[in-house]
């Protein structure tokens, strides 16, 4: 047994506590600024209000004010925040979290950093570590197919941690494993938590052609969803390699498997359709924030993009390799028609032809990259 | 404009005579001998009975009486047959398809030869044109996610054609590709082909999961499901090298795309969640058969267990490496309880963790294989 902080009372957050108490962890779920009603709720009813699920009794909730005693020899910390809460959870957090402790963090997207660069999460927190501590946490990225849901339900989920950190990685896998939560340990923290960050903004595309068939304006469309998600995972797959990660990690459960649990179910894709009905995307994201419903997916394709931008400014890349994530940014962005979408289907195709016919004779099945 | 003669007239062979005839060409439809009622229902109503369309007038329908002129100058054939009618159709074709003239097939699945060994289909066209007519047909594979409803609609649709005929490869992808139907041509006929065999069998899979908590025995899993999604395409990659194939072909439209799409939609999903609510996979298939719903998941989770046996028994495989087709089968052939399919994530993830902190320090995220 051993003492588990998590930071974060939302629905990851909370789901993540379930999964260590039921380990036989004693946990402390701390809420941040923005869940002290969550915390009341749970102290006054005993039921988390949004899961919906009692939590176990060896689960003790402390409010936004209680961070010290929430850290107090904290052995392992879960960071359940999102990425643009991250670093002000951590401000408060640097010098509360026992030396030598790990941090595990579900935290998924990409981060500008004082210059405006775009960055992975977990170089983000070790610049300001760095600046604020003078020293490095112990930092351990969780990736893969997990909706909180069905984690707090004890739903068989397997997820991937991808750390630099070997000791600190082997240490939480056996801290966590529990019979119905399987933990693939990885060193390709670039590549996991690349995919963890592309995958909100991919799984986009499905929720749009959704709208666009309930909006009349198309037939069901299984067949261009599917085309769409093979090129999402081969544009995810160019962008691992390009930040450092293995291009198979793409492949996987952090990336096609996280990328179909998010294309088929929950916020990201439900913020698509209704882009894809004809809803302005900052119209939808304003209208899901204001019932707590956040899309990650929607500032997740803007970041996506500025990155792109920057790979093709460092000349590493050109933006004409994206056309998907290139129309998701026109749609959500620049007020481009949904079914520009659609669009991507003859480019990328024409493309690969081309590459396949005169360029690679023992060429493979699709996938220009 | 070429003359184009589509062998069989169910649903997917009329949806790429639909294809064919808005490309502009004069197209010829053929139906089987269990074909006879849909191509009476076409003269008389003009509408095709399953696809619920009416055919453009440029497709000239012909029962089974009249394959000789329906094959007539023909300079292009599409095969739109099951796996299991294949041969029993070229039988009848063999001598009345024109010299040279391509043969672009969209069976999917494995078969067995004279000896009872597994094979692509491919390989039991060749061995029988072989006996048969002393020569072979230009043979080219249709791989990739297209549900015949969608294409008939027009629905942008990717597809893998994959041939080791590479001038019939360019000319078919020439003569068939439309504003709708983006073809990616492939050298690798070996990973395509087994990809469109195994996909069919790893989709029940997802099915079974719905059909679990249809029946009230497990909640929602969409973790769970894109987990056994992801193991999926690792099983499907190591079968594809193994069979001669690039590995990297079931990561794409072949594998990953075409997989999406049969476990999402259609009747190999339904399959599995029949079997999933409890009911004995046989009488599923025979219920389903009843109906013409011809299910082709089931013969194929048989034909791809035989075929790793086969590849054990040869030695070059150990069908340990299979854990989600051997449940599949275990519980579709063996009566096995569907829960069984839950039993694979442990295994496989333990299997995994070992190998990713033990073996390859350096790992990648997830996949043992």
């Amino acid at each position: 047994m051993a003492r588990v902080t998590v930071l974060g009372a939302g629905f990851m957050g909370s789901a993540l506590a379930t999964v260590a108490a039921h380990r036989g962890h004693e946990v402390r779920l701390w809420g941040t600024w923005l869940d002290d009603a969550i915390v009341d709720a749970i102290h006054h009813a005993g039921e988390h209000p949004r899961l919906r699920i009692r939590l176990p009794g060896r689960i003790a909730v402390f409010r936004c004010d209680e961070i010290a005693g929430a850290l107090d020899d904290a052995e392992v910390v879960l960071n359940g925040v999102t990425s643009e809460g991250t670093l002000p959870v951590l401000a408060r957090a640097w010098s509360l979290i026992p030396l030598c402790t790990p941090v595990v963090s579900v935290s998924k997207g990409f981060l500008a950093d004082q210059d405006g660069r775009i960055t992975r999460i977990s170089e983000a927190v070790a610049a300001a570590a760095q600046r604020t501590i003078g020293r490095q946490l112990r930092w351990v990225h969780v990736g893969g197919p997990s909706k909180a849901l069905e984690l707090a339900r004890g739903v068989p989920t397997a997820v991937v941690y991808a750390s630099h950190d070997q000791e600190a990685l082997a240490e939480c896998v056996r801290l966590m494993q529990t019979e119905h939560y399987f933990i693939t340990p990885s060193a390709d923290l670039a590549g996991v938590e690349t995919c963890s960050a592309l995958k909100n903004a991919y799984a986009i595309a499905s929720g749009i052609c959704d709208g666009l068939t309930l909006a009349g304006r198309c037939h069901e469309m299984h067949n261009a969803k599917a085309a769409l998600f093979t090129q999402a995972i081969r544009e995810m797959c160019v962008l691992v390699r390009l930040m450092g990660g293995d291009p198979l990690t793409a492949y996987d459960l952090a990336g096609a498997g996280d990328l179909l649990v998010t294309a088929v179910a929950g916020r990201n894709r439900r913020f698509g359709e209704m882009v894809g009905l004809g809803v302005p995307a900052a119209q939808v994201a304003a209208t899901l924030a204001a019932t707590n419903e956040l899309t990650e997916g929607y500032p997740a394709i803007r970041t996506s993009w500025d990155l792109v931008g920057q790979l093709a400014d460092d000349g590493r890349i050109q933006t004409d390799h994206f056309p998907l994530l290139r129309a998701l940014h026109a749609i959500t962005y620049e007020g481009a028609d949904a079914l520009a979408l659609l669009n991507v289907l003859p480019e990328v195709m024409a493309a690969t032809a081309d590459s396949q016919l005169s360029v690679h004779p023992a060429g493979r099945g699709g996938g220009a990259y």
